[in-house]
């Protein structure tokens, strides 16, 4: 009999998320059966979509039922199991949501190989987060060489990814991040201009950083770095719209002008291209070519990344509140207990 | 010497264009040099496009300067010829403005066979908006069979096109359309529902209309009919925006609520495909599999087509003033002078 921590949605809030909205539980995990694997969590991936799972009204995908485990990505491992897919001791990426441990099926795992990369990057730039910026840019954005591409959030895992993949791909990257720690991160990593939306300048700053327009915008944010944007896209401009936390906590429409006219007319006369898109549409054949293309460049040392790691289940509630304000700084990831001994790059064996 | 009579932009509006905006004058045509042909209009076609060529800011393309002859394709006869492409009597697409005579470069005209259909179609259903509706359709929207296709301005020229169309491709399509002239016009077309905008139950009739929501929205319209399409877009719903004529004459952005965050998050929920075109952007290959398939269509008695036909350049303007308000029914003609004789399908010469 094995126990699980678990995180459970309390209630459903309206607009911004507080303590209240989670509670911690025990529960007893039942006996695993033929084909299924009991895992216990190493790491749980926090991401802003899960903002969207909290609420009542049909996302793109289920919401959490009220007393339900909060949805999440996991790296695992394989404590006991009842499935030849999979030994004691192997790492795993699963959906076993916001616990300690987790009976799931073998099925519903993807194998993690610690040799390749640290197991963190399943979360991360290998993971959900780097397969939606490698599909934005490939399928959608497609920024050739020389092309202008904006990205907010760029200390974020999609962000950050897609200010990369861009740069390999030949575009001028701007990124947008908020607070002078971030930016000042960002400039170092040497991309072409590197804007505070913050600063009571940015609207001149943007306008400053893409003196020839901007052909891309990689949409992860909304509000009002969206609508700043707008005013420099050029002409056949491609905007892959990802996510939008600015929007995520809003309970109200806002007064004010009515932009929408704006917009239409701006796709109208520059003939934009304005696409939704989530990495669970894209079939395995592109995640296929994701792994190829982004297991190169990591392996060539090609791509950075940069973690937010928080200790333990019971903080992941207040690490995901500060995270829809924007205050991780990189991958946010809970660190639910610790890495199996002699893993790593370089380590022979598991 | 030849005399041509032209409709010029004698100032540029703000808002809604009215008869002093607009100033006809005689002007005297220089002679024809090698490989210019005289031309004599027949039919001018007034779009809805011209009112942003009216305006001082570049849309996708340049503006009409003040004193400068309004834009416009017509149907031409050919009365003077330097070029071996074409001889007196051949009839063209030409792009003369709104004048009753021009000379024009040959390699800018293209030939009309009359035999094929009525001349006037070469600015309708064979023309520019013929063209649009099917790229909006065949590049952008994209209807499957079965699926649900809904077009505003659906007596228009571009709307009345794109349901035939979407229906020719299996869609099932729904019509919108202002007042009950047009709405009972429509109906008795066959097609699969038919609203009217200016009806009080616009909301709830559209809702009825839409049991299974919407697949493919054509966006030739905006304003009122796009916020309340919004809603009953499907997942992976394609809007081909190829005009916004309710937006033209606004001056001003409108107070109000914004409804940005609510199309961008819609747009990203319901991975919506939101892309603005214009059939200039089209090449040539384009144009040869439109005038295939719409010409087979045609020839096979599936395409039917409205016409709204006033006679003299000068009244050009009231009746550009008035399309902008949707007065018109049917595509917007002004004959400038006679068609030649003998003219028509059946005729064995011209």
């Amino acid at each position: 009999m094995t126990l699980s921590t678990a995180v459970v949605l309390a209630a459903r809030p309206t607009g911004r998320p507080s303590a209240e909205h989670f509670r911690i539980e025990q529960r007893t995990l039942p006996e695993i059966r033929e084909n299924e694997v009991l895992l216990r969590t190493v790491y749980l991936s926090l991401d802003p979509y899960m903002r969207g799972r909290m609420n009542e009204s049909k996302s793109y995908a289920t919401p959490v039922p009220i007393g339900g485990i909060m949805e999440g990505g996991t790296v695992s491992e394989v404590i006991d199991t009842r499935s030849p897919r999979f030994r004691t001791g192997d790492l795993v990426f699963s959906k076993s949501g916001w616990q300690t441990h987790a009976v799931m099926a073998a099925e519903e795992l993807r194998p993690i190989d610690p040799r390749l990369a640290p197991i963190t990057t399943a979360l991360g730039v290998l993971g959900m987060p780097g397969f939606a910026a490698y599909l934005g840019l490939t399928e959608i954005g497609k920024p050739k060489p020389g092309e202008t591409l904006v990205v907010a959030a760029a200390t974020g895992p999609v962000g950050s990814a897609v200010a990369q993949i861009a740069g390999l791909l030949g575009a001028r990257v701007v990124c947008i991040a908020g607070g002078a720690r971030k930016v000042d991160w960002l400039k170092a990593q040497g991309f072409d201009a590197v804007i505070d939306h913050r600063s009571a300048s940015f609207e001149e700053d943007l306008a400053a950083a893409v003196p020839n327009g901007i052909d891309v915008y990689f949409e992860n944010v909304g509000g009002q770095v969206w609508e700043a944007v707008l005013g420099h896209l050029n002409d056949f401009a491609r905007v892959p719209v990802c996510g939008l936390v600015a929007h995520y906590n809003e309970t109200e429409t806002l007064a004010g002008h009515s932009r929408m006219p704006q917009l239409m007319t701006a796709i109208n006369v520059k003939r934009l291209l304005i696409q939704g898109f989530t990495q669970r549409d894209f079939g395995e054949e592109h995640r296929a070519r994701f792994e190829e293309d982004m297991g190169r460049w990591f392996a060539e040392g090609k791509i950075r990344y940069k973690e937010d790691i928080v200790e333990g289940i019971e903080r992941a509630p207040e690490a995901f509140i500060g995270m829809l304000n924007g205050d991780n700084f990189g991958k946010l990831i809970v660190r639910v207990s610790e890495e199996p001994m002699a893993l790593g790059k370089g380590a022979d064996a598991i």
